[in-house]
């Protein structure tokens, strides 16, 4: 096998000064949570952003020895990944990949964000001068998500000798809402992904989509595949047998006492949908009684890009209609939403291990890695209420209930049915959704990005 | 050629009360603007719903003679039509085949919403019905627009003899978009409108989503035509002649004097991009000082669905940018935007006579008549600026500057453009435009159905 080097954002650890000395953490995000297991043990050479002071110091020293594997920490000028950042990846490639623009008002592109894209192509340049620097003669070079769509056709162009192949994790969109682009910038943006050996996506229809755009804007097709993502099932089940995970079960137990447990885990992001899911669970119980102090809403959810307007604006909205419903429903025994803000991982386990539905109903996911590993913890035979939006839906919606993410009244029937399952039913239904979700491994993710560089 | 039925929702003639007696107006509004001068004088009978008190006294009467051609007003419960009209057609449908929906929050589809969709195919009946009991054997039927995609389906099965053919006069979605919709809806609307002999829309990207969506709702493909209207070159210019809109035209040239004049004709409408538009000559006003002072923006704008909340909140965003860009750039002797939310058609038509730029920015439209209206009456080789994303964009898209209409600095660069352009450029352009705007005619319009329907 050729040497292997991986390029994200977002790397696999973090580091941190401890005592005044460099310390290594666990970086966070669903792509290193996927990924890393995977990498380790392989050898690979990881780049990835240095996003604090430590993250610098480190990258100041160099490469990095990990678990197996090697970490290169890039330094980028802090106001260059601002705009690479914020402005561009997350304030209009993330929108416009999941269709969140209220196009009557945004994107409004202007100067400011002309300049932007310029640092998102900086940026692009400083990682694939990196990487062309470093790396061996025919590596296989795995590019992985949308803040460097421009990096395959860097690297083409400076070492054609790499075989690099780019994985995007978010879904992509129909050529109608590529259009809100300039033109100029959709053929830079696409002309980079299609210059990789291939480009991966979760799903077949955000290759589709893909494949459609690169049609309509370069005239040409690109080379795809879909592998979709698995769970780290060891990672999670040992999370889930830890004391922390077991400890925060038992306070989970305490507060809902023997009533039927809906939960969700998501970051506050609007692609998630948890408004619908909460006028959802208001609908239920406005329209089936039978419920009313028999079923708890545990949303285990965390905050998320926080500097961007549109996602506090949408935390308060949220949060607002929690108190709504709260205070329209709760009596003196029975908080009908348990919401908790804080990112507290070992409790979302917990809330994993303990819901009799899972509720993941985004308006558009790439994947959605929460659905694989709720059935993989699972312990009360719980069931999996799943949006056909995500990218997840074409593994497990043989096996989920199916929901519409628009349609609230669709959504809170099929928590009620959720919730009037039989005993076996849901038993049967519990094995069908954790075959399902640990069908695939981390390696043949990996191995599948590997086989798509080497073809 | 057999009897000729048209079906829409407004129809060609409206009712009022004159002193207690019953007389007849012309209809407003694109549809019949585009499809009355090519009706008058085939004795097709048009099938419309009343509106008003006079429309449902008219309704009562029976059948009313105009120009050559019959008017059959039909009474609808008023609670139904409110649901129909406004709910379905201008709350859900009307904002999916544009895009407009912002998805984080809506389309919100609950209990009332499927309500409402049975009113919506109750009305629908109503027009079946009264179609299928008054049409002669063999009719050629041309159902209007997308109030009425459930007629297609109710003729075919009530009356297999009749020739229906059914045009939308809105853009379509892609099929990502159409997924806003219960399953079971989007499968009843798209079998509605695929049960016609064709389906015509003004683009052939229109025909195309249509398609893509027929191919992955309904399992199958659906005939197509692309016919874009063409303006009713006669009656504007009949206006254009008038006294009141030389009246209007004079008024306007004592306010602006010999500044040049940048023109905008719409309704206030969030698919119109008036925000971005004012935003880019904001832009313009900041970048290119030398046309500070010397240039006017004429907004002769006009209110529309003031019943529903997202129009009301956009006009007063609107209003607001008015004011602050007067107030930001205004001086003694200068307004930068005459803004006039008045709905007064021959003044229109005099700011179409005076323009110096023409602007058409929607962020997605349908055809755009105005931008077809503005050349065959403009008297000062105005430029027109173009949205490509209109589906006027596939005739005109040759002529005219191009404009992309998300990005207010390539729209404010394009208004610079148009306001510099030489003396000889302009009449060169000018000329282009007003033989692309004058290629087509009402008749070939309505001949482009009846083909289809005998097909």
């Amino acid at each position: 096998m050729p040497p292997l080097v991986i390029v994200s954002n977002r790397g696999p650890l973090s580091f941190a000064f401890e005592d005044g000395r460099l310390v290594t953490r666990k970086g966070g995000g669903g792509l290193v949570t996927a990924l890393g297991p995977a990498v380790a043990g392989t050898g690979a050479t990881w780049f990835a952003a240095a996003l604090s002071d430590a993250d610098r110091q480190a990258a100041a020293a160099g490469t990095i020895e990990a678990e197996g594997f090697r970490v290169r920490p890039l330094t980028v000028e802090p106001n260059a990944y601002r705009m690479y950042y914020d402005v561009v990846s997350n304030g209009l490639l993330w929108f416009v990949y999941h269709g969140l623009f209220d196009l009557a008002r945004r994107p409004r592109i202007d100067r400011r964000w002309r300049e932007a894209w310029d640092a998102y192509r900086d940026v692009n340049r400083t990682f694939a001068e990196a990487v062309a620097a470093d790396a061996d003669d025919g590596s296989t070079v795995l590019v992985h998500d949308y803040h460097l769509s421009l990096l395959p056709a860097e690297l083409a162009q400076k070492r054609p000798d790499l075989r690099t192949v780019y994985f995007q994790h978010t879904p992509f969109c129909a050529p109608d809402a590529l259009r809100v682009l300039p033109a100029s910038i959709a053929t830079e943006l696409l002309g980079g992904m299609a210059a990789a050996r291939a480009c991966g996506f979760h799903a077949t229809r955000w290759a589709a989509a893909f494949e459609a755009c690169t049609h309509d804007v370069l005239g040409r097709s690109a080379r795809t595949f879909v592998s979709p993502a698995s769970a780290d099932a060891d990672g999670i089940r040992a999370v889930a047998a830890s004391e922390p995970c077991t400890e925060a079960l038992r306070a989970l137990e305490a507060d809902v006492g023997d009533r039927q447990v809906i939960v969700r885990v998501d970051r506050i992001e609007l692609s998630k949908n948890l408004l619908r899911g909460f006028h959802a669970f208001d609908e239920l119980l406005r329209t089936a009684p039978e419920w009313r102090g028999r079923v708890v809403f545990a949303a285990f959810v965390y905050p998320s890009r926080e500097g961007r307007p549109e996602y506090l604006a949408y935390r308060q909205e949220v949060e607002g209609l929690v108190r709504r419903i709260n205070g329209t429903w709760g009596t003196a025994g029975w908080t009908p939403i348990l919401y908790d803000p804080e990112d507290d991982f070992p409790r979302s386990v917990a809330a994993l291990r303990r819901y009799d539905v899972l509720l993941v109903n985004p308006v558009r996911d790439g994947l959605n890695l929460v659905a694989k590993e709720g059935p993989l913890v699972n312990e009360r035979d719980g069931v999996l209420a799943l949006s056909r939006e995500s990218g997840v839906w074409e593994e497990l919606g043989g096996v989920a209930l199916e929901l519409n993410p628009f349609d609230v009244s669709d959504t809170a029937e099929v928590l009620a049915s959720a919730l009037s399952m039989s005993r076996d039913e849901r038993a049967d239904h519990a094995r069908a959704t954790r075959e399902a979700a640990g069908a695939r491994t981390s390696q043949q993710w990996l191995g599948d990005q590997v086989e798509a560089a080497a073809g």
